[in-house]
């Protein structure tokens, strides 16, 4: 692999490279991806139109749940059906310090020379355009890659984190059972964004009871309304498995087969449209935030900003005073 | 109060009502700034150069920490001192149920005829322009509705939601032992934030041993180094308080109002200047968003996302092609 000076001449060999099965490249461009560098851009916009044809699994629950184990056990599943499997492993690490969870990697370290078995972990904090925006962009670039199926795992415990896995084609929602109230009221919030529910930890007792009341409670309700951009209430088919020893894993997987097929339809085109739609926006904020940091309009960015935080502008007015700005400066 | 039919009109109403005391006012208002309504823009732009007077204090830690119990006695310590004092409580509910976590409220019902306590839940999802911006915005009305401190509850185990509590003038962190090595993580990531560290529950055993392991823990590592956009790692106090009892809890106050003077420092004017520079980020992204769906500009940016949800056009084409359009419309 030859890579040269000019960050745009770069990306293309690191992503032809990726699309030709160059693991290290595919690494590389999703460090670009991830660290908003100038390499990401031009490689993005490369892989793009060879992506939209893998199945991006969201797969999220409160801690304890069992997450890790189970997309390991996923994985064991996917390979034995002959499928190649990528992972985005969100963790709650820091920015600072760089360190990150390595639990998941470590578990899933039998897969460490099979080429069809890529494991990436992304920081959750520190991503300006929105961790989704992020995450969606580095699930195209193993989607070009030629990954078949994408497993983006997050801790659901957070607004971005529920968004990350409800930005998939595909998301399921791991239960846990014996939590306390706060926990109880994430688990309500995780479970409308769910298209399939997963009681983990089968072998425990009240595994059943618990997947017996989850499918009561979540009988759609006549009459239940929410904002009007939000799909009507879906009956989430629940799932048990036991990730440990691999009980009901290839059930779960042939219910993500299904799900994938369903969602070729018009609903699916909804989800996939309000994707694209947080994509474009990301791009747009980037965009207005680089003019602003232009030579030009710094200063005056800066001082209106100044005079927000100092209470003697309104942000109001001081966004349309930029906008302004940019306009003269576009003239 | 009589409330006009224009909304501009019927905004600075309510702003003026809000300004003179009229909690019922003032509570409307921060349903219009949640919601985004017409009245938000207005009413804000009436309240916002009354505010920068209060001091903002974001109260984090994962479940189960005694949050909402140091809420409820920093309430009582506060109220002693006969300062007036606003409370944002960011809970996980949910946009669909329009249910929220209400104990939180019901706990602090002994204040429900103190005019000078004011008490607001709002849901943790559903924000367009972001959780940190809509908390920011409705911190600075309770600012310019004349309460001194505005306390900024949420559950620390999001990015968003550290955000929400990283943006306040004072961030406290609260700490809670024997956790899994999830929730381990999440602490880690926390604790980045943190300007006061707080150990509750300090009647149980382990309390003293985990403050000296924090305060170990905390001290400042020479030459590590950050993104630059990020403050260098200070080291934060580590309180103990038993919130139950009020044991640590005036001492918690204290410390409070002491690293708020510290915080009309020039470090103080970072973290407000960053705070400002979010909030015309997000009225900048919203009247992006509104040219983008006014009849002129709708059907294309329908088309782009179109084809980028389609893979034919990639997300910077798409926005590049937007931007384009929107100065050809300005013109």
């Amino acid at each position: 692999m030859i890579v040269g000076d000019d960050p745009t001449a770069r990306a293309l060999e690191l992503a032809e490279a990726a699309i030709g099965g160059d693991r290290r490249a595919l690494a590389r461009v999703l460090t670009a991806v991830e660290n908003r560098t100038p390499l990401a851009e031009a490689a993005l916009r490369r892989l793009y139109p060879l992506a939209g044809r893998a199945h991006l699994v969201g797969i999220t629950g409160a801690p304890g749940s069992g997450k890790s184990t189970l997309v390991a056990a996923l994985l064991g599943a996917v390979r034995a059906a002959g499928r190649a499997v990528a992972v985005i492993a969100v963790d709650p690490s820091s920015p600072i310090t760089g360190g990150a969870l390595l639990g998941d990697r470590v578990r899933m370290q039998s897969y460490a020379g099979d080429p069809d078995v890529f494991i990436r972990s992304m920081a959750s904090r520190g991503h300006a355009g929105g961790l989704a925006s992020t995450t969606t962009a580095a699930a195209s670039v193993m989607d070009a890659a030629g990954f078949d199926l994408v497993l983006i795992e997050t801790v659901g415990t957070g607004q971005s984190e529920v968004e990350v896995a409800a930005a998939a084609d595909t998301t399921v929602v791991l239960e846990a059972p014996e939590m306390g109230d706060e926990v109880q009221a994430i688990k309500a919030g995780l479970l409308e964004v769910a298209d399939l529910v997963v009681v983990n930890k089968g072998d425990k007792p009240g595994a059943l009871r618990t997947a017996a009341q989850l499918r009561a409670m979540l009988v759609p309700t006549v009459g239940r309304s929410g904002p009007a951009d939000r799909p009507a209430p879906k009956r989430p088919q629940v799932l048990v498995t036991t990730a440990s020893t691999g009980v009901g894993v290839p059930e779960l997987l042939a219910a993500l087969d299904r799900h994938r097929v369903a969602g070729r339809s018009v609903e699916g085109g909804g989800a996939r449209h309000a994707r694209a739609a947080a994509q474009v926006r990301a791009v747009l904020a980037d965009r207005l935030a680089d003019r602003l940091r232009s030579a030009s309009l710094a200063p005056l960015a800066t001082a209106a900003i100044d005079d927000v935080a100092e209470h003697r502008l309104d942000p109001y007015a001081a966004a349309d005073r930029l906008l302004e700005a940019i306009a003269r400066d576009s003239r």
